[in-house]
């Protein structure tokens, strides 16, 4: 089995792109594989700052695509690396759970919990409450900076959705009177700058692989990449944006990333 | 000591206006007095939903102008007398502290901790969590509506400001994608409807006395109120807005709305 697509570098999308929920799409552990074993640089992006890139890279490994943690890619990784170019060892006060405080103290920031702090981190905090509202606007009352990791209204979960990130985002955005400086997750091209220079590839000789127009595919032509649509997962092959945004490829699922003799 | 002013309903805000914190301004008790004698009609409003109309009316006593819980219009009390006209008796979800849940119980409407409701209540809650913003995403899916009491960003306190209701209307209206349909208290003309309402007066026989130009003084030209601003809050004399507005006077204090022999 061999790579059909010529690209050195490969970005994958998870949740409807590698797996749904906790089934692996069909095919994906030999795609992975096959382009693994041809000397391509394959990492994998998601916006949740919820788990550990550990935590990913051992559902993946257990679902048959073998993955370590620096493999991953998601918004808590890439919101420290970007802030520790902006602001090394800043303290911080995080609005987010212990994976996205831990991210954060694991890249040389003094997480504090009071508003003594040079910038609020706001991430999708199944905590957050009236208290961490109230943090953040003395933060910024004391001239504190914003900065979020994903823009997402809700997380898909089994049989509906929950409240992310945007909620936290936007209770800050309206008490405080400021707006968030960065979003790094996707859409931004923050995430596809640190996960090129984490890959050491170039945006010209790299691919993502998504099922979201809007965001993965939207994001990876406004940097250059190429890019390919996946219909396993949420956009369907009848989707009008299709056309219009014109994704270098369109396949049915990464299973037919390689050709089968 | 008579009223300088002919207007048969009047309508006070209350924090810079009658009182300043914990300190009544001076004169505002004979003030208030004077225009009783002569046989206006006197309500307090406020945008607050954290206390009862009788925690207020306490408060007022205490300080030295006699009043009932009747004689205060608050923000929750306008939600929930505004909401029984659109939808009486109907299950409601209430971000909101307990004298705002009190409110709607005894405007009879089956308070519910779930989101089997046709409404979320969204108030000024300090113990607002991610919790009661998943019961509101989960109520609106199930076609909830969204009414809130009041717009404004913060709250001031002794010493600065916390959140106040702008932060939980912008959560709920970020993660759910719908705007509430009606923020009840002040600049809204429905607080103002409601006070007229309460008082039996008509609008062209009323004043609205307050010390704010952006909440007091538009709302009371555009719903055809006279309109009295007081120097003794947080508009100086040199605002120029005060020029544009054109409040139809501009006094110190309530001090000076009796004339003195």
């Amino acid at each position: 089995m061999r790579p059909r697509f010529p690209y050195r570098g490969w970005l994958f999308d998870l949740d409807g792109t590698v797996y749904l929920g906790e089934r692996l799409i069909p095919g994906a552990a030999e795609a992975v594989a096959a382009l693994r074993e041809a000397g391509r640089r394959v990492a994998f992006l998601s916006n949740k700052p919820l788990q550990t890139r550990a935590d990913y890279a051992a559902k993946l490994s257990r679902l048959g695509v073998p993955a370590a943690a620096d493999d991953v890619i998601n918004s808590s990784l890439v919101l420290a690396r970007h802030l520790r170019g902006l602001d090394p060892g800043a303290a911080v006060f995080v609005i987010g759970e212990p994976p996205m405080i831990a991210e954060m103290r694991a890249h040389g920031f003094e997480v504090r919990e009071d508003e003594r702090v040079r910038w609020v981190v706001i991430a999708f905090d199944r905590t957050f409450s009236y208290a961490k509202l109230n943090t953040a606007l003395q933060a910024v009352r004391r001239g504190a900076r914003l900065i979020a990791t994903n823009p997402d209204r809700t997380c898909p979960v089994e049989g509906g959705e929950i409240p992310d990130c945007a909620g936290m985002i936007a209770a800050v955005e309206a008490v405080t009177g400021h707006t968030v400086e960065a979003v790094v997750g996707k859409p931004s091209p923050i995430i596809l700058e640190v996960a090129l220079a984490t890959l050491g590839v170039r945006a010209d000789e790299t691919v993502i692989v998504g099922d979201r127009i809007e965001t993965d595919i939207t994001m990876g032509k406004r940097l250059g990449l190429a890019t390919i649509l996946v219909l396993s997962g949420i956009t369907r092959a009848d989707d009008p944006r299709i056309a219009s945004l014109a994704p270098d490829h369109v396949i049915g699922s990464i299973a037919e990333l390689i050709e089968r003799p």
